[in-house]
């Protein structure tokens, strides 16, 4: 997945995902086999989201840093990178640029 | 289209669009036609904007003023609405709430 540039034969919501007074955004996308992505902007600014199911981030530009759940050093971001965040958890985001992402969603279970 | 909730069977972009530092952003997306749009955000702020092909905007969402070429009185759009650009022209928009938006191309004749 992380090397493709485009994804093929999907369907896409028209309206955004509105969050944080527009400072993420993002776009749902459905794959040929029904799973789900988001693809998203996230402006600078701190946040902290939290996961129903399993979520895969996968970082095309930006600069930030993460704090995942049960973690108490933030891992940095510069340019391309890829974290994952559990089902039912949370986690916490300094963006410091303007961030690029397409999120990916497992199972809940 | 202006009807339509989601696009089916079309390539999506993986990388976003990104203009004016992060504040207007899109995804292009290509329908099964061939046909090339854009779906995205701007953030409040002002923007002018150029065309290579004419470009039909429809505003899914927001709150902005419209400046057309060749016009003096600024439009207004809440909600929703739509307004069309001539190709090789410019318009500005005063954009005063997060606003999404579908933007379509026609020829460039």
């Amino acid at each position: 997945m992380e090397m493709e540039q485009q994804f093929k034969n999907v369907t896409v919501d028209k309206a955004a995902n509105i969050y944080f007074d527009g400072k993420v955004t993002s776009r749902s996308v459905w794959l040929p086999n029904g799973s789900k992505i988001t693809l998203g902007i996230m402006l600078p600014g701190e946040y902290e989201f939290g996961t129903d199911s399993l979520e895969v981030m996968d970082i095309l530009s930006g600069d930030l840093k993460v704090l995942l759940p049960g973690e108490t050093l933030w891992r940095e971001i510069s340019g391309r990178g890829t974290f994952t965040v559990p089902a039912r958890s949370s986690f916490k985001l300094e963006v410091r640029s303007v961030t690029d992402y397409c999120c990916s969603y497992g199972s809940g279970a």
